[in-house]
């Protein structure tokens, strides 16, 4: 079955790039920007992964902003990261103002390393950067036959219940599980009613925003993507007050802070940074592993995987839907189709990458 | 500041029992049906916690289901509790269908003594019964100044995305972290838009609940609480659908399966069984301590979050509403209420306790 979770639209609009000349010159800039050769490949393979897997506002439309950070000084290519403190089972990680993707990349590897000593690896991680999709951590775990989490807070987005204007990051979960057979259970989701990137997407298409994903400075649902993103703020998961739950998703974004910012020192709500401003972003992470052998045979644990899936697929289908999704499969089908057929990049994403690519001085393999 | 999260309503449908007397009077049902004296006290502590922290539905309006299933055989008065496997760090437990809340003390101890061992304690735990409310054992975190998270899955209630039908439980989270100053910080969220307590409270009330809550057995958005209730399905946080994250609900629903039964090897989805029922319900829960001073000086990590606090609460305040909160802060505030003016009991569950009170022989404090 070949699926497009984000189909590009209008196609027009889109070159189709081969996914392994994408990476490759991915990595070219950050090799060019004095990021080592192994940490460059990091970098690049977790924001191709993002394109890959139809998250296309995590991917290389955010290549400026790295670029930009870096070129700054605000985020360091070649960071000293250091292990803060540790037991068998915990780390505090330092990133030194390294890519979040390759703080996030130390940082999980730490977790999955403490797991295979002692069943459960729990890492919180401070002075990073924006690190790309969270998921892209958790998945780490996957051909360790392992469990893995990741959160991160991020930027103030989102208005807490009864409040006006951005306080809280966008501040995803994500947890991947291995399975018997493709795709593994992934789960990565923002804490807000619909991502930054949703925002961004319906502003480029001129869109409007259903209602309910966000408020302008007043207070007011808003269905104006580019007035909820300049002067309201996006709205936590459940909405606006409390009737449908919205105290919830303020909730989760609240917990989300204190694994990732106030257990690590990290920066919290507004003290957050952006990677393109000229102070550290001090962006927190959190990170687990956990080795399920420890708790039953690994057969046993994906056969019950296996089975609660089944179950969920196989429920009566609900008159307005064509098919039951289970967390991970639209991911995978994009990425599986993405690979075959190339990975649609929008044209001002793809000028930008040619303006990068002109100002570093490196090769554009697109001409 | 005298604050009640969950008013009588209407008043003369309520008793008022002092605190006291309420707990001992619970005790007291559980120690006839063969409990041990200290495992009467914990349950009884925790279901009257319930009450007192405004989250009726899950203090002694459930008693009889206890009761029954005590009875039955189904759950266990003098239950085997055992560590299936170990580590430095995590456990797996058996609780032998004891009491849920028996079981969860367990679990939770073992967590917080593991994580004073090894700084993080991750417990799983199958075999248990219907434990109350999650926060309860996240709470137990506290007087360690550690944090502490507890998640549990449950009877079958909430239709996942696409689906008709009751499949997943409304599988709560729950995460308490101390403070400088009380209240600590608490979550605990059922991951529907709405519990089943709400639910019930709508249907003794006579009213409707708000659109968007649950579906009929056709999927149409109802209004209905018994309808709901009986034909068709609670919504995931979210609602019905993807637009407004509903698949997110659907999410958090899966993760708290994955932690609280997959791993544990208790019943999934559809095969976790009722309090009252014949069978062993096996239901699975999960549980974390962190000590926090692993992590950061004590104090330090107080201040932070007192900081996060003030931010929040100090945030510009939406016009629909009349304050800002943090979580915990209502419950707290109820408790303290209740603690001092004495705990609403609706007649019509005083009327089941008086039953239960004659059925066991044991003496009734209100006559």
């Amino acid at each position: 079955m070949l699926y497009d979770k984000s189909p590009p639209q209008p196609p027009e609009d889109f070159k189709i790039l081969k996914y392994e000349e994408l990476l490759s010159f991915v990595k070219s800039i950050f090799v060019k920007l004095g990021v080592p050769e192994e940490d460059a490949f990091i970098v690049a393979d977790n924001l191709v992964t993002a394109d890959l897997r139809g998250i296309d506002s995590h991917g290389v439309a955010r290549l400026r902003r790295y670029v930009d950070g870096l070129r700054k000084g605000a985020v360091k290519a070649r960071p000293n990261i250091r292990v803060v403190s540790e037991g068998p089972s915990f780390a505090l990680v330092d990133g030194d103002s390294g890519l979040g993707q390759v703080v996030g990349n130390f940082s999980m590897k730490l977790a999955i390393r403490k797991a295979k000593e002692s069943g459960i690896g729990f890492v919180t991680t401070r002075m990073s950067n924006h690190y790309g999709i969270a998921g892209y951590y958790a998945m780490m775990a996957l051909e360790h036959d392992m469990i893995g989490v990741s959160m991160t807070n991020s930027r103030p987005l989102v208005a807490h219940t009864g409040a006006l204007g951005k306080w809280l990051g966008t501040n995803p979960i994500a947890l991947a599980a291995p399975t018997k057979v493709p795709p593994p259970l992934v789960i990565d989701m923002a804490t807000s009613v619909a991502p930054i990137g949703k925002m961004e997407e319906y502003s480029r298409l001129g869109k409007k925003a259903p209602l309910g994903w966000g408020i302008d400075s007043e207070g007011n649902l808003c269905d104006d993507p580019d007035k909820i993103m300049k002067e309201g703020a996006l709205l936590p998961l459940g909405g606006l007050g409390e009737l449908m739950g919205g105290h919830k998703g303020y909730g989760l974004a609240l917990l989300v802070e204190l694994f990732t910012s106030v257990l690590s020192g990290a920066a919290m709500l507004r003290d957050v940074g952006q990677t393109e401003a000229p102070k550290p972003a001090n962006v927190g992470h959190f990170f687990m592993a956990i080795d399920v052998s420890r708790f039953m045979p690994l057969d046993e644990f994906k056969d019950r995987i296996e089975k609660l899936r089944a179950e969920l697929k196989n429920a009566p289908l609900h008159p307005q839907f064509d098919r039951i999704w289970v967390h991970g499969e639209k991911s995978y089908l994009t990425s599986m189709k993405r690979m075959k057929e190339g990975v649609p990049i929008y044209k001002k994403v793809f000028e930008e990458m040619r303006n990068i690519a002109m100002e570093l001085g490196i090769s554009f393999p697109w001409e």
